[in-house]
């Protein structure tokens, strides 16, 4: 039975990645060795970096200004070293809090100085994007998520900020066309639309750097990764060939706005169906709902083991919403079909034709 | 034609390995999906994780005071991580200096403290190990690199330190058997004889942490990633999957015992002939000699080319030295059979038949 892979992440990736993934662990590039068995500086390792730094740069359109780098340890490792490169000692950020992660990446920049939550949707259980704020022109840094994950909530709009604006783009990255100009780090971690877990991606404007009058231990400092175009140390070599091959397979399909105008039509598909059908309500703000995870409840709980009893049959799998909120959750990557999202609404129309 | 694959790390593993993680790329434990799209918190990605420190509890026959954890970024990420959760606000810590990597571990932990390098081989070019030194009672820990990968040589027995004894034992973990309740951590990058690379593990004693004083950000901090048992945040699928088949070969070879007489029969194959040969000359001090990375140079440069070619068409591979030392270094992983090692001494006889 085809399965249809709803995981918030790690999640579904384009079937060549696995295939591609799956020959080069035996033999890699027709070299004769696998993949798993090499040094990160033969050449054709050296290759695929780069031409996973390239990618990046070409598909999100990277201004001269920013360095492409690729670390480990997820978003979470992120948070530590956003503040660490950009907090000055002494210095404040500002920080928008519009769920658990940015939660998160509060709690830890916390640690290196004043943090100042210009704007908070913990108010209404995350299920809105703040809009009325005001950024100080003294923080070093404004802090937002773009995308966030477990409340299905997605910023429409950046706003014009007066310092340097950070952002963590974990869930939504290359899913719709970003301006990185305007920014001057994006992060994120690269289970969810760069390739499989194990690596974390960077656009770090370069000149922001070496100003906080920190000692950062090199791993931690971005100016380490930028020198040495991530090679500092071992790299995660297979997992940053997933990461090309699914950057490949993107600009095969026409690239950010190719695939945003998909990404567009299953989250209508998926948002009408939510609406129009009477058994299920969104938990969202409509104007703030995320076209990468749309989170919904059943509003009759009676009607739970039925529902999730289609949905097995179905094969339409991972939609339970986070351990946090509960409810369901349709996380709709770019590798995710439409047909996809057409079975979990069909599977909706069901229930509905059953109790509705 | 085959090929003996001496690099240094990221290094050969069992073919088993390469052929499970392939079919685990498109059709994981036969569930239908590939394990590069899973959730790191479903059922079947969590008993891979459980897995794999269960076996490294079994394989090294780790205490009840000490907790296995997995994370990301590399040993060169412990260097800091190692000081920041065990050198105390004020404190100092005793360095063993004994190559690069030890060199690297001084330089980040000297940002946290007084590092007192209480002895060192770097006078002759860190050929040898010291072995006439005192470990000050009041340091916070004592830290040594028990296999150094660039410089061929290996401790071969652990002082009793009086205090916590910290050891990166990156590339010699698993080689041979080690007394873990003497140390109050062990970590290893997992890409020589644990697995792939993108993933790091760490053996560390519960009762050394929280004693520092200082602030540690959680993705940095030991306590976390034990509290959470290494599901802090997004793990490393792919790797660690590959750490727990590796680890399973390991213990259907019999385990680190009967590893560690294989690994000293090719390190005996190995030196043998670097002593034997007229026209080689190992490089590290006999007392010293690493049984995982041999390095020697060619007396006379001239040959070089002549080696080269000879290796070439044996299918030798990845035999040069590292780029801050040259000569050759052969390494001789777990997963290296024997017969690649003849394959080399034969390259030798070869040369030596031909220009002796
Ligand atoms: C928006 C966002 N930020 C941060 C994280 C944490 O990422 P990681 O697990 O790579 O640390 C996630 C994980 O899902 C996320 O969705
Ligand atoms: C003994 C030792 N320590 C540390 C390192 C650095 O490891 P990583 O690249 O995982 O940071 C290496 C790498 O080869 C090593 O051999
Ligand atoms: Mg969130
Ligand atoms: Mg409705
Ligand atoms: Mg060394
Ligand atoms: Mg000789």
């Amino acid at each position: 039975m085809k399965i249809h892979n709803f995981s918030a992440g790690p999640c579904i990736l384009p079937q060549v990645v696995f295939d591609k993934m799956a020959e080069a662990c035996i033999n890699f590039n027709n070299s004769g060795t696998s993949i798993l068995e090499i040094s990160h500086r033969r050449k054709d390792a050296v290759e695929v970096i780069d031409t996973a730094r390239a990618l990046v740069k070409e598909l999100m359109n990277v201004p001269e200004s920013h360095d492409v780098i690729f670390m480990q340890g997820g978003a979470s490792l992120q948070f530590p070293i956003i503040a660490s490169n950009l907090l000055k000692e002494g210095g404040k950020a500002a920080y928008m809090q519009t769920g658990k992660w940015a939660e998160n990446a509060i709690k830890e920049a916390k640690r290196f100085g004043e943090i100042d939550v210009i704007a908070s949707s913990k108010d209404k259980n995350y299920t809105y994007i703040p809009k009325d704020y005001t950024i100080p022109t003294d923080a070093d840094y404004f802090h937002c998520t773009s995308n966030n994950t477990i409340f299905g909530t997605q910023m429409k709009q950046f706003p014009n900020s007066p310092v340097p604006m950070v952002c963590d783009m974990s869930s939504d990255i290359l899913s719709r066309k970003v301006d990185v100009s305007k920014f001057g780090v994006i992060y994120a971690g690269a289970q969810k639309n760069m390739g499989p877990a194990g690596s974390t991606m960077a656009i770090v404007q370069r000149d922001l750097l070496g100003k906080t009058g920190r000692n950062i231990p090199d791993y931690l400092n971005y100016a380490t990764h930028i020198k040495n175009e991530s090679s500092f140390n071992t790299w995660p070599v297979i997992a940053i060939y997933g990461v090309m091959l699914n950057l490949q397979w993107l600009k095969e399909q026409g690239g950010v706005d190719a695939i945003a105008k998909i990404n567009t039509e299953k989250a209508n598909t998926m948002y009408t169906e939510i609406d129009r059908n009477g058994l299920f309500t969104g938990t969202a703000n409509v104007e703030d709902r995320s076209q990468m995870n749309a989170t919904f409840v059943l509003n009759n709980e009676e009607l739970k083991a039925e529902f999730e009893a289609l949905l097995k049959q179905a094969g339409v799998d991972s939609l339970t919403g986070h351990r946090d909120v509960g409810g369901y959750r349709a996380s709709m990557y770019n590798a995710l079909p439409l047909e996809s999202v057409q079975v979990l609404v069909e599977v909706m129309k069901q229930l509905e034709q059953k109790f509705g």
